[in-house]
């Protein structure tokens, strides 16, 4: 891994100063000064990396799926048979849910905001391509039923987002019994 | 039906107010005054029904629940087969998050919002209770898998909003066909 420069770091800081700051006071709230308060630099510097606002808030949007699309495919075997491939990424973003709650409730307000609109579709589609071409191919092999991409991982991923929701909110206790029962429920949902 | 007198009137105007600022600015920006200038109603009056921000904003996310409640337990049958009776509740929630997808985004971003904690879990488990009940039915029958209510709900409603979302945000077409396939998607997930 390549050192991490000083600019490495105070782009972090401003990553993460973005993420705390939207997530307790919102879009419209969340001012580049206050960001910039946050991550503990001058508001000069966040123009040096982003054009405004809206340019910090994709890019942080764009760099969490980056790293979700990065992490889920960490260890990806594509000579595996479709389900186990599956399996793995499911747990693995199980894992990176459950670590980082904050991500997601950033992309899940991002998703419901205006700023939506400013993203590049195919850009983050690209983070997830060995995803797809692995549930494409379950398609082609008649494995997996064969529907629209966003319907397949409304059912694969999405619940993952609403079980560790209710365990962070809820206090729901999730047992690793009950966390392999839940990929078993994914994959009985899309499987032919 | 009972008619609407000028207190509903206004409570109304007060929730849809509600709604619309928190979805466009967030919570922490949505002051008592801008609502009640959204509403089009005096600050004074608010307080009349709500004793303060918090008390409206989660009364706001009580009444939603309710509404869900009511809405997909509409002509509920008992007497139905379990896959019956969630088939009938699933496009009943289908249609009512296709109608009213702000409502859908304020419940989301309250549930990863401190305001959750104040909310009587139990009250909102009641608007739910005929739908808990059929699920129970299910796993006593042996039909359904024998996991946690959470885990259920995951997978049979939560990928509605997904859909819902993608269809909104990334205008993806959704045909009566798909909509059927992902019923099915649900109950696969679910059956034993």
């Amino acid at each position: 891994m390549p050192m991490r420069t000083k600019d490495d770091t105070k782009q972090d800081a401003l990553f993460e100063a973005t993420v705390k700051l939207v997530n307790e006071i919102g879009f419209a709230a969340s001012s580049v000064s206050k960001i910039a308060k946050e991550a503990g630099i001058s508001p000069a510097t966040i123009y040096i990396y982003y054009k405004n606002k809206e340019d910090l808030l994709v890019s942080t949007y764009v760099e969490i799926k980056k790293n979700i699309g990065r992490a889920i495919q960490e260890d990806f075997d594509d000579t595996q048979p479709v389900r186990n491939i599956l399996k793995h990424v499911w747990f693995r973003m199980f894992e990176y849910i459950s670590q980082h709650p904050d991500y997601f409730q950033y992309t899940e307000q991002f998703a419901n905001s205006p700023y939506q609109a400013l993203v590049d579709k195919k850009e983050i589609e690209k983070f997830f391509d060995p995803v797809i071409h692995v549930l494409n191919r379950g398609i082609e092999q008649k494995i997996i039923k064969n529907v629209d991409f966003h319907i397949l991982t409304a059912f694969v991923f999405y619940p993952i987002l609403a079980i560790s929701n209710a365990r962070v909110c809820l206090d729901f206790e999730l047992t690793d019994q009950s966390i392999e029962t839940s990929f078993t429920m994914a994959w009985d949902a899309i499987r032919l």
